[in-house]
């Protein structure tokens, strides 16, 4: 008897959010579906793990949105968390591919570093599972509810999902893929990852005690924009940007520069 | 006039933590010295970013086992958000350098991916900071108190940091260090981060309302124990490891496998 591949699916906005669902939706047919997600917002998480108090999780009734016959689970925890709780306490057998997203907002360039969604899925990659992350380059104040992925972009999605599965992807490598806001899918563009800065992030307010409270936010400077290799201008030229990433983070490069500092 | 230095030290063990108070004095007559840490434990806190409620951090009076004339402020979010908060609002000039650390407990191989102290070193080389992560890499149950780091590997990271201040890091690059529990200080290894892997993660437990409760936990597999340029082959042979770390996470070896699967 052959099983039908399973793919792990997660996300850092939660297993409410309209993205993961339309995630769901996108590979029902090609797999078997465990979403095992957090309860809530986690954007911003990065790799981030609990250990400090105990996390939990709790199996739910897959909601209208989800396709019949997923399994759902919410964990109360970060998204690598997730990944680790699915691993070795939800999932029936190894999965064959993790899907994390789809991600209200990008995670281009830098932003992969702070991305919980791009936590979750260094963590399948550290695990050995061919995981992608998928976020979606959304302008401030846009919602996902407003421009949600076209049909034909997700459809692509499922035929790069079935690829992956059927291929693999070389060790120790992952997908970060962002995809821009589109009626029609222009075609993938494999880039690397924008040079960039976040700036002026902090927006000052007092709370009601007088304390003087910081807000994150900021400004993204892509610090090549005459780049055209880069995912930030695969997106501004209205293709989906896919960063082969690795999690050997070693510089290999810069072995000579270092070992003359301390020779 | 000429300004010494400026030193920015954070680390995600707190700024009370016997690890950090050892850095500072370890640079003190070197430069200016600016801690800015968080204000309690933030371990596995790894690049997360703050943004769904408001950071503020305090100056405080910097306690007896800091040098004097550091100046010491406590944040209460995460490593990066240190990082973020002083370079905006808290530094008086460019820093020329920043360490995070002395962690309690190594941060090698994929280990770097979960870690706040090297959350923030990443942060600092975003932001074109020369930035050095230390961490000790500790037995479980040894306590940083026990086996602090000996004085010539003190002096030896002194001597680092100045070999940095002066000649800088390549583009994109930070260190990730580890140093062994050791009476002498036997030298550095510049190495690769070992190919690694956490498995059994979480121990079970249920909590006084009877829902079960997963605390995480792990074994290090070191997938590679064969391999002599690891940065846990230079910890077991009781050298110092470093790490060159790049933030450019582009797996360029892999680019043309994921053309073939889009294509």
């Amino acid at each position: 008897m052959c099983n039908k591949p399973l793919i792990l699916i997660t996300n850092d906005d939660g297993y409410a959010a309209a993205g993961i669902k339309a995630l769901a939706r996108t590979v029902a047919d090609i797999a078997d579906i465990y979403v095992v997600a957090p309860d809530g917002a986690r954007s911003g998480a990065a790799c981030a793990i609990t250990s400090s108090v105990p996390v939990s999780y709790r199996e739910l009734k897959a909601q209208n949105d989800y396709p019949s016959g997923v399994r759902l689970f919410a964990c109360s925890g970060t998204p690598v968390d997730c990944v680790k709780l699915a691993w070795d306490n939800i999932l029936p057998r190894r999965p064959d591919l993790l899907l994390s997203g789809i991600n209200h907002g990008d995670n281009a360039s830098i932003s992969a570093h702070y991305s919980g969604t791009m936590g979750a899925v260094f963590e399948g990659c550290m695990k050995g599972i061919p995981s992608i992350g998928l976020s979606l380059y959304l302008q401030r104040g846009q919602r996902y509810e407003d421009y949600p992925v076209s049909d034909d972009t997700l459809a692509a999605i499922a035929r790069l999902c079935e690829q992956v599965i059927t291929e693999g992807l070389p060790i120790d490598t992952c997908l970060n893929i962002n995809l821009p806001v589109s009626d029609v899918f222009k075609g993938w563009r494999v880039c690397r990852q924008a040079r960039g800065r976040w700036e002026a992030e902090w927006a000052t307010a007092s709370n009601p005690h007088g304390v003087k409270a910081y807000w994150l936010t900021g400004v993204f400077n892509d610090l090549e924009p005459q780049s055209d290799d880069t995912d930030f201008a695969a997106l501004r030229a209205g293709f989906a940007s896919i960063v082969p990433t690795t999690i050997d983070m070693t510089a290999y490069g810069a072995m000579e520069h270092v070992n003359k500092l301390t020779s």
